[in-house]
């Protein structure tokens, strides 16, 4: 059959990840990768889950195995109420909670309701792939905001021009992939401008919890929970591998994501919700997100401390308060992508900066992440990569 | 904020589940509910479930709790192609197969990838409402056949007028809510006719392994894998909690799906996949299976049964070979949603049949479920359905 007229225009409107092609080439034993954005395997609670799990198999095991509510177990959605609570004083209805199959899932349910064929979205440049790809999917076009302050006065073009913005997408805490997290200024002015322009936002805050130094800076929901969509996870909290999101939203919002999660997989495993309920009940999330904090934090000062070491002029890098990444820039006129198979030859994997673009700028940039290496691949990577890098200067000199 | 002006086309076409909000209805203790399609929690392997949760967390723990690819587990994928070898014969590799978080997400995906606003989709009157879902969430227009045999007629008509449709939709196996099973013949002439019209099948087959009595009939796919999408589940024959569904499908549909996938929620858990895996090699997932099959069939004589004893005249039902349901008919005058609300106060619910009717006739019949309640609610709830028949008979004497 000829598939290709058969496809609906959302499917011509898919883009493929450019991560996950880079890391089909990068799986290669000898490869040290900084390329996915994968937790640390030794932070995953191993033996606190073997007995959790035996206890909800014994005692609510028929509810955990048997098909679920759509809004998600009610006692995982307290505990997510509770942790905003004491992390962030902030009163989070439990109504106004979604569990959802991870984050990835939250931006596709979002997209969905609220994304029509052109309609445009405010992102970052650079910005989530995986939003992106969220925004596609459904025809969106992201517009990628070069300055935060510019936020105005995109706006006002946008809304003159018959353009008005959906939402406003952002990751104000340890962005991916930059790194960057937004000020209390730079949160209230974004809320101000949604304000004036009547616009939503969806904050999303996979990295607010892992912070190694600094203040926590209060949450755009917490400044405007009207205009706010707030999403949150456990990937890199807790384990990515039980694929546990959720949303925060206002309830007329919340009521259409749950019809649109009834007809995209009915509803979260119940048991992997009953499972995290009990753990976080426990007070080892708590003490285990300290531990994968400072692990982090090592891991961070190590690959700056290389990068200090061991690489040429000209490399610029950020050195962010948390989150699981350190963005780069090579000079202007040297393209990551031919850095990148230098680099596989060398043994070392990263992203390349051009896919978090969506203009397709960032060409210079790149990505690496930091949480996933042990501490000798963190050294012994920058070192491979350095060298990739005056390989790479070579051929234009 | 005003939402209902910002949502999507998609959004203003969704339709809220009637089962989700007949269900909220039906939550006191003292209904006996026919109305979900729930498993029995008997059939669950919770005591076989936690050695192997142990060893999973022991042996690949790391894996189990990472994120995981798109695809699938192999281990998963290759056990679900030994399946098809062991139960039917069948060779379907295993890159042909992708892993989707329950059969939901492949009526989501495959809706997503195939059809525009306004796209035809055949499927049965009545068919399943998941699946109606589905297609109304991408704005797609379900196209009730009344008779199988009309479906040549009903595709050249589609076609003549520029609606040729997307897909044909079918579930030849014990159809949720008909009961019915597409005979050898029907399945080779659904075949012809897509062949015909060069149009794609997918084959949806949750109830196919639940067979108490009669012969397995060969699927659409073994006719003609190269047109047909075929969807399985193991939330029927194994548990319903872990939402482990698939999709098996030509390399360049399976392709476009699992970019699908990778916007829609990045993989399904690795943790649930591998589980099942091992639950599989085991043998116990057979063994069960068939415990299953014999519980199910007890449970569907005794119902049948409860209704020869207990039903006014007029009342007409199926007596299927297999699956989760029995479906039912009143005299057309009927209307089986004013006898929902008499059933209520009866303290006993079910399904009404216009639900699956996405042409809103069916207004006479109701689906009831038989897997879920026990033997002698069975009896009991017959009894008082049988009541509120007489009831609306009654007032209309």
């Amino acid at each position: 059959m000829d598939i290709e007229n058969l496809l609906s225009n959302n499917a011509k409107s898919m883009r493929r990840s450019q991560i996950r092609d880079l890391l089909s080439v990068a799986t290669r034993p000898e490869i040290i990768s900084f390329a996915g954005g994968f937790p640390n395997p030794q932070t995953f609670p191993m033996e606190e889950l073997k007995p959790i799990m035996q206890e909800v198999l014994d005692k609510e095991g028929k509810a955990a195995l048997q098909y679920g509510s759509t809004e998600g177990v009610v006692a995982l959605r307290e505990e997510i109420s509770k942790l905003y609570k004491r992390e962030e004083n902030l009163d989070v209805p439990v109504k106004n909670i979604l569990i959802t199959t991870a984050s990835q899932q939250a931006l596709d349910l979002i997209s969905r309701i609220f994304i029509n064929p052109g309609d445009v979205v405010v992102c970052g440049l650079p910005s989530y792939l995986g939003a992106l790809q969220s925004f596609w999917s459904y025809q969106g076009q992201p517009y990628g905001l070069r300055h935060n302050r510019g936020l105005d006065e995109a706006c006002n073009v946008l809304c003159a021009t018959g353009k008005k913005p959906k939402f406003l997408y952002s990751i104000p805490d340890f962005q991916n992939p930059s790194g960057e997290t937004m000020t209390l200024e730079e949160r209230e002015y974004a809320v101000e401008v949604a304000e004036k322009y009547d616009l939503l936002i969806v904050e999303d805050t996979p990295y607010k919890n892992i912070r190694f130094s600094g203040e926590r800076v209060p949450s755009m929901y917490s400044m405007a929970p009207d205009r706010v969509v707030m999403l949150g996870t456990f990937s890199k909290t807790f384990v990515p591998g039980f694929r546990l999101g959720w949303v925060v939203a206002p309830d007329n919002i919340i009521d259409k994501l749950i019809v649109a999660k009834q007809s995209a997989d009915l509803c979260t495993p119940a048991f992997s919700q009953l499972v995290a309920a009990r753990y976080l009940a426990s007070g080892a999330y708590d003490r285990n997100l300290k531990k994968t904090c400072e692990m982090y934090k090592r891991k961070k000062d190590i690959m700056i401390k290389s990068f200090e070491e061991f690489m040429p002029d000209g490399v610029k890098w950020t050195n962010p308060d948390g989150g699981l990444f350190l963005f780069l820039k090579l000079p202007k006129q040297y393209d990551t992508r031919e850095l990148f198979d230098i680099a596989i030859k060398e043994n070392v994997a990263f992203v390349t900066g051009e896919a978090f673009h969506c203009d397709g700028s960032g060409k210079h940039t790149m990505r690496l992440n930091f949480s996933f290496a042990s501490d000798e691949q963190i050294v012994e990577g920058v070192k491979r990569l350095a060298n990739a890098i005056r390989t790479l200067y070579a051929r234009y000199a």
